[in-house]
């Protein structure tokens, strides 16, 4: 394990257990218990990306000048700040998807003992946030936009949701509410916000930067985050379930996926009949069917042309900012998820 | 209706309008329709008491002199950053506690078009209380305190009611667990932080003070607040459902409420045998029998001697509190809750 990820994980320890001891609660035994078990299974389980590239980014942004001991606690509490972000969606969508398997393991809510109890669990996490900013960040200059940051971008995720969710699920179902546009929007407002503008933004702030000046910066993230999601729209239908972690259930759950949309996009009158017919369905038949159509169809030779054409457009508008430590920190997310496979 | 409370939902129409149309998403039509329709469904239908109560302690601190409109509607606005907090845990323990009315009418999540997008929704109303203190109270010397407090609260609203779950949910139904301590943490965190001691904190910050030289108020709050949910105990048992809009489910749900914690310090040896075998049944037979043991055990009696000492005890504090400024808001807000019956 590298360096980094070992402090940062020696951080999570501290937090937890400021958390665990957090004087605006009397906990009793059992909570204390409860919410320890619980801090385990969901917050740090993951690949730790979103995490850890706060760090990344604070340290090219200081243009390798070392980081004092406090500077590397503050970017990894803030790191943490938004894995418990991700934690507190992922506990909440799986109730929501009724979902089964995470990150390798069942879904916290199905674990028996637990049930409903995780959608509170759910909202304790994302209480713990501004916990924590309260804890280590009350007197910094810039405490005020740290709290507006996190608001705003869990409204956007939470809106985009929503989109999803009523698009997904409202009404019978229908494929042609389906389109690049929809899909566009609730990529957008739900993973790329908080899982790209999101790190890079509390690096800038700890930086000491205005985030009003760097909206460019807010942009290309933005569009590397919708990249993002089309790959994870494609591995859910084409990844290896032992290196994603889960079971992808796009089809099943009638989802608007790129693959889909892109499929109707380029399929004929009859190919469009059979969507229609199987998409959304349960019966492995049905998907087996519409896997069949997307390799008719070469989704994957137009995912792989996708992919090449946005990281094209990536690195052009990268290579056009005017700083060489904005441009690093934007190449380092890019080289962390172009072609990867989990 | 009051001139007030007429205001107040004046208020009501522009946030929401400003919600719908927030600049930090891009809303689909449909999106828009369905936030409005669960906006209109959740936040405005109940008692309203926590939001008019921060204008009117607002006022009370201004010793009546005349609030400018820029100032009424400040108030009205934290008053329903408030109604929209409690909107948001009523969504959420409904669904929690499979409950099916609430404010006579099903809870949100039993419509069948809503389902589990509740949790969602549940998620952006309080995704809006941000939303609302930004529009209003960005430029407030006391914005600040307001995001700090709010998201105190709310976390100490969340713990009490994780303590509550893992009580009622956790393990085998073991009524020994329960105890008037155990009441007492559950209720002072679950519901009078946000219920009590937010509305008059809210006023306080508006009124320019600074809340860590009112700890005594925050004090006879949270006793006020307990009292408050030791009368909810008392009418989800005894109140008439016609007036508190829902049916009671305390003894079917196994809940550490008041009654049952008074009857198991009262009872006897065969009398908590039987409260052992009957207490968190579905069967109505149970229930029933549960009910004639309260009777036996004149538990209403209990609670009129409880509520007496209660008021005598709060009314005192009040009488030694050094303003009278304040001394008024504490009165009137203990003057609405005393004897209430819904």
């Amino acid at each position: 394990m590298s360096d980094l990820k070992t402090k940062f994980l020696e951080v999570y320890s501290v937090l937890k257990s400021e958390l665990l001891n957090d004087p605006a609660f009397e906990f009793t035994d059992d909570s204390r218990q409860w919410l320890d078990r619980m801090l385990d299974y969901n917050v740090p389980g993951g690949k730790l990306n979103r995490g850890l590239s706060v760090v990344d980014s604070y340290k090219l942004l200081k243009e390798g000048r070392e980081l004092t001991s406090d500077e590397t606690f503050l970017a990894c509490a803030l790191g943490w700040c938004i894995e418990w972000l991700q934690a507190y969606f992922l506990v909440m969508d799986d109730i929501m998807d009724g979902s089964h398997t995470r990150r390798g393991q069942p879904c916290w809510f199905r674990l028996p003992k637990v049930g409903m109890i995780a959608a509170n669990d759910g909202i304790i996490l994302r209480n713990h946030i501004p916990r924590i900013l309260k804890n280590h960040f009350r007197g910094k200059p810039y405490y005020v936009d740290l709290l507006d940051l996190f608001n705003e971008v869990e409204f956007q995720t939470a809106s985009g949701q929503m989109i999803d969710l009523i698009t997904t699920l409202v009404g019978e179902k229908d494929l042609s509410k389906y389109s690049l546009p929809l899909h566009r929007r609730i990529v957008q407002y739900k993973t790329a916000y908080y899982s790209f503008y999101l790190p890079v933004a509390c690096a800038l702030l700890m930086s000491g930067e205005n985030l009003d000046n760097h909206i460019d910066v807010k942009e290309i993230l933005i569009e590397m985050g919708i990249y993002f999601q089309v790959q994870d729209d494609y591995l859910d239908c084409y990844g290896d379930p032992e290196v994603i972690g889960k079971i992808g259930t796009d089809i099943e759950d009638f989802k608007c996926s790129w693959m889909v949309v892109k499929a109707l996009e380029v399929c004929n009158e009859e190919q469009k009949k059979l969507l229609h017919e199987n998409y959304g369905k349960q019966d492995p038949a049905c998907v087996a069917k519409v896997k069949e159509l997307y390799e008719a169809l070469k989704i994957q030779d137009v995912f792989l042309e996708y992919e090449r054409k946005s990281y094209e457009k990536l690195n052009k508008g990268i290579e056009a900012h005017p700083s060489k430590a904005v441009q690093a920190v934007l190449k380092s997310f890019l080289s962390k998820i172009y072609k990867r496979q989990k």
